[in-house]
Parts: C-alpha cells; structure tokens; sequence
C-alpha cells in the first residue's frame, strides 16, 4: 500500500557548509549495527517493526472497543510521564487544534504540581470520566501518586463494573504492581512490550489507546509507519540517496562534529509542539550520554522569530537548524480591506497557509546567510498516515544516528540519578 | 509598602565551581551603565520606572473600565506577537491553572497557522467577542493578518458603537497605520511608550490590559513590581550581597566565561510555562548579538526528567541551571490505600507541593553532581506580587547581564533579516 503521501523528504539546499553524504559510510555502518541487531541496547529494538505486529494482532479490536467505551464517559485522563505520555499526546495535539477537540483528554501524573492537580480534581468533580494510567512498573513515583488520587476518587463513586468501565491499565504482561492491581481487580488492560523502551513505545498500546479515544484512526496512523518500516528497512534503503533516516543521521551527526552543538527543530504550526517535545526525548534521551549528544531545542515560528530569532540570527554560531514543512493545509486567506492602512493589501486574497510557507523560505535563507545550517523536511500534509510515518522516520533515524555517535540509543542510566537522590530526601526505605 | 512576601532570594549552594561574588566588581560597572543611561540603548530605559508610573497615572481606571466592558463579552481576542503578547500570557497562565480559565482568552496573529486561526475563526463564529489588538506600528505582518481576518467578522457583524464595544487598540501615541484607523472608527486605545521596548512592556498597557480582562489584580502586580524597582534600584541595592539582580547576572555571566553556553530554566510548576517562554525573550533578544550570547531553554520539571533529564544528567558539560522554587502552595495530599502495592505508602499524608519541592532539591543535587552548576530562585508564592516583582527583577537583571557581555540590551537588529527576506519572497513593493 505505498502512497506517495505519506513520504518525507529532505532538502540540504540551506544546509553549507554540511555535506550530509560526506558521512554516508558512517551511517551506512550504523543502520547495518541496527538491522543486524549487532549493537548495544541490541534487547530493546522491538520497535522495528511494532507498527507492522500492531496491525496484524487482534490488539487493535481490543483497543477500539477500549476505546469506544471510554467514549461513553465525559472525559478520559491519561495517567503517565515520559513516554508513557508523550507519544499519544504528540499525535493529538498534532492532528486537532486547540479549538475543536473530539473528545476531553487530560493528562495528570507527568509532574507533581500541586496546583495543576489540584485543579485538575475540581474540574473532574463534576465529570464522569475514564482513566487511562500507563506505567511498566506501576510504581514510577508521579504517575503513582496521580493514580492514587484518581483512584481515591473513582472507587469512592463506583465499584464492580461500574469501576472496570472507567479504569483502564497499560503495563507489563506479567509483573510490577500495576499488573497485580490490574488483575486482582479485573481491569481491562494492555501489554507495554518488554523489547520496546517507552521513547519508542507510541505504536504500541502506550500510544494507541489515548489515540484512538481522541477519535484519531489508529489503523491510519499505523498503516502509514509500517510503509516507512518497509521503506526504511528495505533494501533500497540501504543506498544514502533513497534513505531520508540516513541522511537525517549524516547531517545531524556531520553538523555535531564542526561544533554545532544544538539543532532547534521548528515548526511553522502550532501543531507541532508536542511533537517537538516527544522529539526531544527521543533524541536527548538516546544520545545525551558519556559526555557527548547535542541539545535537542525546539521553536514554534514564526512566532518564536519575535523571541529566540535575534538569538537564532546573530548569536554564537554553535545551531543547526531543522524546519518540518507541510506542503498542504486547508485555511482562511487573507481578507481585502477598503483602505490600505495596514499596508498588507498586496497579500489580499492569498492563503495564510501560502504566507507561512514564503515565512518559512525566507527564514532558512535569512537563517543560512546568518550561518545556521538548515534543513527542510517536507510532509505532504498533516493527518494520521503522514504522522504515523513521520514519527517511525524519526525513531529509525535516531538509532542510526546514536550509533554514529557511538553510545547506546536504548538506555537512561542519567534517569536513575534524581530518583536516587529523591527517594534519599523523601526517606524511602532502602535508599538511606 | 515593603513586604516580605515579594522577596526573591538566590540560592547558590550547588553553583560550584561558579562563584558568581567573583564578578562582582562587573556586574556593578554594568548596573551604573544602566542607572547612569550612559550605555547604549539609553533611549529605551523606560521600563526602569514603568511600575510605578502605570500605578500612578489614571491609566489603571481606563484599564480597569475597559477591561469591564470586555467582560460583557464572552471572549477576548489578544492579537500580537512576541513582546506584544508574551507578558500578558505569561501572567495569565502563570495565575491561573488551565481547568478554570476567569475569563477565556485566546491569541491571534503571533504566527499564521492556518489551521490554527481556521479553527479559531469556526470557534469564535458562536461567540460575541472582543479583540485587543496590540502592534506599535500596525505592519507587522503575523498581527496585521490576523487582525484582518478578526475585523472582517466583526466588522460585519456590528457597527457603530456595538463595534467601538468590541475592538480595543494598543499601539503608538501619534504615529503608525494602527494609530490612525483607531483614531478613525473612534476606538478606545492605549499607548504603548516610545522609551520601551516590546519585551520590557509587560507593565504598560500591553499587558495590562488582557491581565486586567483575565481577572487578575493589575494593581497587584503593579505594586509588586514597584517594590522590586525600589528595592534594585535602592542605594543599599548597588551592595552585591543586597541585590539579587546583580546576583544572578554575575551568575550567569560566569557560567558563560567558564564555557556554560546553554542556561536551562527549569520550572515545577505547569504555571512556568509562559512565563519561560516570556524570560527566553528577554534574554535571548536583548543577549543574543555580535555572534555573543547565553542560549536560553527552559524546561518543565520533573515532567522532562523523563525527556531532557538524561542529556543534562550526563552529556556535554555545557549547561547551568535556574531552578524556580515556590515555598508555599496549596494542593492535594497523597491519599493512604489499603494495600500498599505501589510501593508509595510511605508518602501517605503528605502534602504532593511537599514532595514535589524534594524532588526539586533531590535533582538539583543530581545535576549538580553531575557537572551542571545549579542556582535556586526562591519565591514565597505564585500570585499577583510576587509576578510582579518576578517579572521586573528579570528586566533588571537582563540589563546588567547584557551589559556585562557588551551588547545593547535594547535593540534586535537580527529579527530584520527574516522579515527583509520574507517581504522579497512575498514580493512586498521597495523589496525586490
């Protein structure tokens, strides 16, 4: 089923003095310790070819009726931190805007604040809502202490299966604490795989519950990452030319090593917001180690042009910059006026969207002759095949490019360090 | 009107090996530059006393009554970008959590996504709104769009004195194409200063008035930022240890000498969010210049320990930290459960703000372990005051820490080159 629409293409015309295929065999080198599982964090690949397991298993008719009975309630809280959270919410928010959203979904138990959960139960008070909470082990402190006060909440008002329609568990198929509570009390629940890290878990049922409650087509969205699994893994692929991940990877890699040390992703539509965030912990995450990585940042423009531009402009040269550009995305155009006074006369008639795009040429090449290199990377357009293909393109290529970067794309250990040194402070036994 | 709450004390206990005292000597030549007017920029000084004049015009009684007449409405439209509108949302969302908005308020024209104002406009189709539109010239590309697009619709719906009920502008005293069709359709308008610059503008009529619609107290916040500005710019203040502004510009400056490039903002409570995006501004275009500059970012903690919290663990050693703390903060307690099979029943009772500033302490010990200088930004509470004199303690700060690195604090001769560039691409007449 390959469709054209779903595909990404990159364009280095803004990109000098990088040379993306200046690292060709470097890539080459790191998708072979990737496809051949011959590198470190080689038990955590099972993201490979998730969207491909997701669509065969039956797990997607247990999702949509999961789903469909949690539509039958007000809202939907979903309960997690990382990337027990950021996937799902990354592709709502990209595919709704702020005004019309299909179905309430909040999220709760990604921080502590006292103030946002606070008010987070006042409004859920007067709601009769489902909770989705999401944890492999079930005992990650923020996401644990929202459950107990969801839970708290929910089992005071309902119980039998008035409480196993509203609460909803994804976690490991056999251990940790949420799979006992899960069991013990007949919740309907989903397997987290234990060969895929939370980073990489969005086509899993991490991701694709909260997704499919927001009324997105989750057969869509997986439907067009498998196409870049099977574009991305083929044998074509393996050439540089054909492969839109390797030369993500080259350029990124081929920037870090003339000094540039933070790459700022932009996006031109408020829509890519929680994709950035969910980008930046895949990358950060994956490569921030051993005293290397680069500083994943991001930048919604042109709004961000009245802040971080001058930076972006004329400050140290240590940037790199990639811009995601959506060919197509329906829109008002601009309206005539009888005066003049405002001197935008000359766009009357134009869509916004054809405005934007210019803004975002006129950007790379204002940003390039300050001396950010910049590469553009074109989507068709923004809907749950594209997204679906956009964010396995991002997954491949950070395994690519973390091996190039020789560390381990698959592990944490710098997470463990504020855990430790909190459970210290909170006096949790064992960790005197 | 001294009181102890608006207090904002630096902590840099876990800034080794910064020792910011030994800029000193700096940071006061740079503090005199900006108390003498004798630096460049000196024409754009106007916020230095701006707190205190906004309270002592009869500016809050116009505020005030407009603001009354905008909450017959169901809705406000803030239109503008960067400086324009970053203050007013900062202080808003910063006040106020998103489940119980006073008043809605939306944003238009701080970029053109056409989904996003196409969304927009269908929302605003069942709603009687007003638009605050803010530009000092009324060019502006972003705002000038969207304002067309806001005028169209309710131009067409009302005139005469239902349409003066529902447009409000902010913009020049005298001069500018926005100036002039207020002046024409007989608006109520309010001047933004020419001796003040977009993003030191919070506390003139550009934030006040969409903060005063909001419900938020303006003489509040204004009487707060008066005590900051007495208390920094007191005689006792030009004593190092006295003033936290002169503090925390040598702090910073120090990290960027020994090679800190990047400072991480780091918030604990979702209400940080805008006020970040606010400070990144600030610093960011008053900073970044001459190929010079801190690269502001800012992160949501501990929400992205489990997204950046691996990379500033553990990458490169490039980066310092701000953290903001909030001493009191009312919230839930973690409920006791009968089982304790999360394995977090020894936090049972206690209140979650509690808990989530021991994890505040518990990563700036980790991170600080881990390479990264970390200073503490003590603040009693998060209300109309201490916003106040937060905000205007990061003006003050800003202008002594650019002038610490040798820039103008009060240009932004960077955010031309997109515009420039872009008017060409648009094929806008005198720039071919």
């Amino acid at each position: 089923m390959a469709s054209p629409e779903t595909k990404i293409r990159l364009d280095f015309e803004h990109a000098a003095p990088i040379e993306p295929e200046s690292l060709e065999v470097d890539a080459s080198a790191a998708r072979r310790r990737l496809e051949e599982a011959s590198g470190p964090g080689k038990e955590f690949l099972g993201w490979l070819d998730l969207p491909a397991r997701s669509l065969e298993a039956n797990l997607l008719d247990a999702i949509e009726s999961a789903a469909g009975r949690i539509r039958e309630r007000d809202a939907l809280v979903v309960v997690g931190i990382g990337g027990s959270y950021l996937g799902a919410r990354a592709v709502i928010e990209a595919l709704q805007t702020p005004f019309a959203p299909t179905f309430p979904i909040y999220y709760a138990g990604h921080q502590m604040d006292a103030a946002y959960h606070g008010g987070l139960l006042a409004r859920l008070a007067e709601q009769d809502y489902a909770v989705n909470v999401i944890s492999k082990s079930g005992t990650t402190t923020e996401p644990g202490l929202a459950f107990r006060l969801l839970w708290q909440d929910v089992s005071g008002k309902h119980d039998g299966a008035a409480l196993k329609d509203r609460i909803f568990a994804t976690t490991d198929a056999k251990k940790g604490s949420l799979r006992s509570l899960a069991d013990a009390a007949g919740l309907t629940s989903f397997v987290i795989p234990d060969d895929v890290g939370g980073r990489f878990s969005v086509f899993s049922p991490v991701g694709l519950l909260p997704i499919a409650v927001a009324g997105i087509d989750v057969r869509a969205l997986l439907a067009g990452a498998r196409e870049m699994q099977e574009m991305l893994r083929s044998e074509a692929a393996a050439n540089f030319a054909e492969s839109p991940a390797l030369q993500y990877a080259a350029y990124r890699n081929a920037c870090y090593r003339l000094g540039k040390k933070i790459e700022i992703m932009a996006g031109y539509q408020t829509a890519w917001t929680f994709v950035m965030e969910w980008w930046k912990q895949l990358y950060g995450e994956s490569e921030g180690k051993e005293g290397r990585g680069i500083f994943p940042a991001s930048v919604n423009l042109s709004t961000d042009l009245h802040s971080m531009g001058q930076w972006i402009q004329d400050a140290e040269r240590t940037i790199f910059e990639t811009v995601i550009d959506v060919v197509h995305q329906e829109g008002p155009s601009v309206p005539a006026r009888s005066d003049d006074e405002d001197g935008l006369g000359y766009l009357a008639g134009r869509p916004l969207h054809e405005i934007n795009r210019t803004a975002l040429k006129a950007t790379m090449a204002a940003h390039h002759e300050g001396g950010v290199p910049c590469a553009r990377l074109e989507l068709q357009q923004l809907n749950a095949p594209t997204m679906g293909a956009l964010l396995y393109f991002f997954e491949y290529a950070c395994g690519i490019s973390a091996y190039m970067l020789d560390v381990n794309p698959f592990d944490q250990p710098g997470v463990e360090a504020y855990k430790s040194s909190m459970f210290r402070l909170l006096g949790k036994t064992g960790h005197g």
